[in-house]
């Protein structure tokens, strides 16, 4: 059954696989599994006809026969159930990766797409210093949490899981920011993730649709 | 095998269920299934013996023989994947519930938790008032989202899921606001999910122990 998923027709990071579609053609490209993409407009994200697949009206979704899905945590978790390679066969160490894709979206990645926000949007607000240390504190203390449970590991728990996918799209966003770098481990994780090739293969699928739309 | 949760020794909700072991009781509830709490100190949460639990120094966690989770999100999904009632049977039905469970934890909570906590934390800062009209008009836009795909059914996708139970949960934290009144089919659910005996049990066994500790 074909597998279509959404995408911003220009995606505000320029390419640079912050989109949560990312996510999902990662997810895809680990377990070999071709899709379509149906990029949208800002303007039609909010129409009645993609907001019966997304209450949200937000992207990614996934459709797949009579499935609709939305969540790009949701979508990757049924990827990694239909699919061998993204989840642990034995139940323990599956029921332990699937946390790791709950601490990715749940507890790391909230202050730090909140910091992303702030910098666009509120940065010239007289409390834009003050308010992005208070998000940066909050940034190290999960990072700090996450860089003493990784050690010197490859990965989180065990082998490559959902939850380092997930784990590694939520810290990308940080690049640039030289708080990653405060914690080696973590940038070297990071940069692990990327030199798969299921991601290359990815990241070069999301990146030449904006060069697409703004060279076309 | 006996099941171990954390919770606060003493919750800051007062016992008013919002703490998120409550989601993690309420889920215990629902399949019958006996627990054993463990009450922490906020001083011990941050000890080793707990970090090494929890990564990031947080309750709930959940201990069955030697399996170990964090993350109110995943011991959930955990639960209600081991025992039947909380997520349907056909596979389709039971990605959707998934997708709502996510829903739930990652679009909804993040805006109405933030608004609690800058309501504690920020009150006194420059920028109260505006962040504060910032985070009420993402949520009601969540909210909006919500009610449309809800309308009148009595929970989000036919039989009451795991992800009706998180999203209840995320949903309570507005109490007190008037911004669920806004969305009355919205206030209708989570009383709804209220009146249900498994969380009415779970409450009141949350509850037990902050007036324990208070009174003791």
């Amino acid at each position: 059954m074909t597998i279509t998923i959404t995408a911003f027709e220009r995606s505000p990071d320029r390419g640079k696989g912050l989109a949560r579609d990312m996510r999902v053609r990662w997810a895809l490209e680990e377990v070999d599994q071709p899709y379509d993409v149906r990029l949208l407009s800002f303007k039609a994200m909010k129409e009645p006809a993609h907001l019966a697949l997304h209450p949200f009206g937000q992207i990614p979704t996934y459709e797949e026969g009579d499935l609709a899905l939305f969540e790009s945590g949701a979508i990757v978790f049924h990827i990694a159930e239909r699919q061998p390679g993204l989840l642990p066969d034995d139940a323990n160490a599956r029921a332990r990766a699937i946390t790791w894709m709950f601490a990715a979206l749940d507890t790391v990645e909230p202050p730090i797409f909140d910091r992303a926000l702030v910098r666009i949007l509120e940065r010239d607000e007289p409390w834009y210093e003050q308010r992005l240390r208070v998000l940066e504190d909050t940034i190290r203390k999960r990072l700090s949490g996450l860089s003493t449970r990784l050690g010197d590991a490859d990965w989180l728990d065990g082998a490559f899981s959902a939850g380092d996918l997930l784990m590694v799209t939520v810290l990308r966003r940080l690049q640039g920011s030289g708080m990653l770098e405060e914690y080696p481990n973590l940038a070297a994780y990071v940069a692990r993730g990327e030199a798969r090739p299921a991601y290359k293969r990815a990241f070069d699928a999301q990146l030449a649709v904006f060069t697409a739309a703004s060279t076309g």
